[in-house]
């Protein structure tokens, strides 16, 4: 969690960002200004980002884009950056890639999504290991939340395996085949394992309430959300299409969220710990996260 | 000093930026990502700020500036505020007033200024009490230096009003007029004052040593300027158009500075203390920045 504030930044936290690491991806969420810094503290860098995801461009959720463009240019990082984002933010896109002047050495791939009339939910990437999936949510301007599911697959059953005598190459083989002659006999990959979930992590926010929150959030092992507000400011929250850590907590309750993170949190609180309260009244494991925090996505269950 | 980073912000340094308080004004100098934060640190409101200056649009110079028009909006301040910059820059002060999606509700007063051709210096403003004035640096790209020089006025000598029985308003209208009739004698304000020479802040950055440099430093009473490198890289200060510590020392000595502050250093190096003892040994006093630490403008000589 390299930032956990909202529009306006304090002592105790910079604008917002966040960073996944997930396989050999690095995934880095709405880098608001000093995002660069921040990485500097949590020991990240710029080479460690293969792909950036915007939610909407509020300040506090693009803004330190511009300097980590040119941060990976001056490091000269020799992989493609891929930047997903809302298409109908294309103007300032494009003023943050070419903020001021340096000389260019990115390899950044835009790709803008959505446009008229597009309601998603869109894939944005896949590949055999995972995909993302950008959902829209409900805010002021247009902002689309994000999920990054790994492949459903199946856990191979070393006891089944070792009755027939397989292992090494020939597992790999019944692998990537899923069937398999063993002593004159076909072996499907499903006698021998068991199917095994993907783990999924949700990012939701800036955004009331709302059907695409909801389905970002179904069955997710680690989600992300914001919590600007505290119940007592319940009003603020509806009227500048925010959440409270209540409502967060119910969504992660009733989605079947594993970990719940609360982050984004309005300049007027200081500690996190009422938000960690007010959320954990009605889920289970909830962190209320402060700058710098890492949180583990939850061990697969079985 | 809100940053003493150049291009590369660590752990230590926040990208460059500065602050000076000077009677009413609040000029802001160059802001790097994340001065609105450092601004947070050190307890600085958006209110205070009355004038920003770019020396150019390098990104460790400039990218600060998107936040903060936002936060001027966003605080409501009601005074206009200047932004003066090298009209060559237009395009990316333009990209930074509106990087991204705010309610603009700021007064930003953009003064771009030079151009094709036109070498300074440059009055940027001038009132009763104080001008602003640009020369031209030498860098990689077009930069600009600044200096603010008080006005010079008349300090009264007590023992002679006294002599002639003036006090309170009377003072006053003489101050104003520069004659005053007493007992019948005009008395002209020579007769009872004598010259106070206006103090003088400069800010050199980023540059190799070359005449703007040295016409901005002239006779200041504080100059703040950059010292990206220590001279065992003096190879790389000049190749890079960027000084050494004891460059800017030596620059401090030969334009008669009183106080000169180092800032601006490159990653590759820790505490500031090694500058400051380059410096020293051309030059008495000198500060080498760290962060959030506050200099002060040296009292009048008498």
């Amino acid at each position: 969690m390299l930032g956990t504030a909202s529009q306006v930044p304090t002592q105790r936290r910079n604008h917002n960002a966040l960073f996944l690491r997930w396989d050999a991806l690095g995934v880095l969420f709405d880098p608001g200004e000093g995002t660069q810094r921040q990485m500097a503290f949590a020991g990240l860098a710029a080479s460690q980002i293969t792909h950036i995801c915007i939610t909407h461009f509020h300040g506090d959720h693009c803004l330190g884009l511009a300097s980590l463009v040119q941060r990976i240019s001056l490091d000269r990082v020799a992989h493609p950056v891929e930047i997903h984002y809302p298409a109908s933010g294309q103007v300032y896109f494009e003023r943050l890639r070419n903020a001021s002047i340096f000389h260019d050495l990115a390899d950044i791939v835009p790709r803008p999504f959505g446009g008229e009339g597009v309601t998603g939910p869109l894939e944005l990437f896949a590949t055999e290991e995972a995909r993302l999936v950008a959902y829209p949510l409900d805010h002021r301007v247009e902002c689309w939340g994000y999920r990054l599911e790994e492949r459903d697959a199946r856990r191979m059953l070393p006891e089944r395996l070792a009755a027939l005598g397989l292992r090494g190459p020939r597992v790999g083989e019944l692998q990537r085949a899923g069937v398999l002659e063993v002593d004159g006999r076909q072996i499907r990959i499903e006698e021998v394992s068991e199917p095994r979930r993907g783990q999924r992590v949700a990012v939701v926010m800036d955004t009331r309430p709302c059907d695409g929150a909801r389905a970002l959030a179904d069955g997710a092992d680690l989600l992300v959300c914001e919590s600007t507000f505290l119940s007592s400011e319940a009003e603020d929250a509806h009227a500048y299409f925010h959440m409270t850590a209540r409502q967060a907590g119910e969504l992660a309750r009733d989605a079947g969220v594993r970990r719940l993170v609360l982050t984004h949190f309005s300049q007027r609180y200081g500690a996190s710990q009422p938000f960690a309260d007010e959320a954990r009244a009605v889920h289970a494991d909830v962190v209320a996260a402060d700058d710098l925090v890492t949180v583990a996505v939850p061990k697969r269950h079985d």
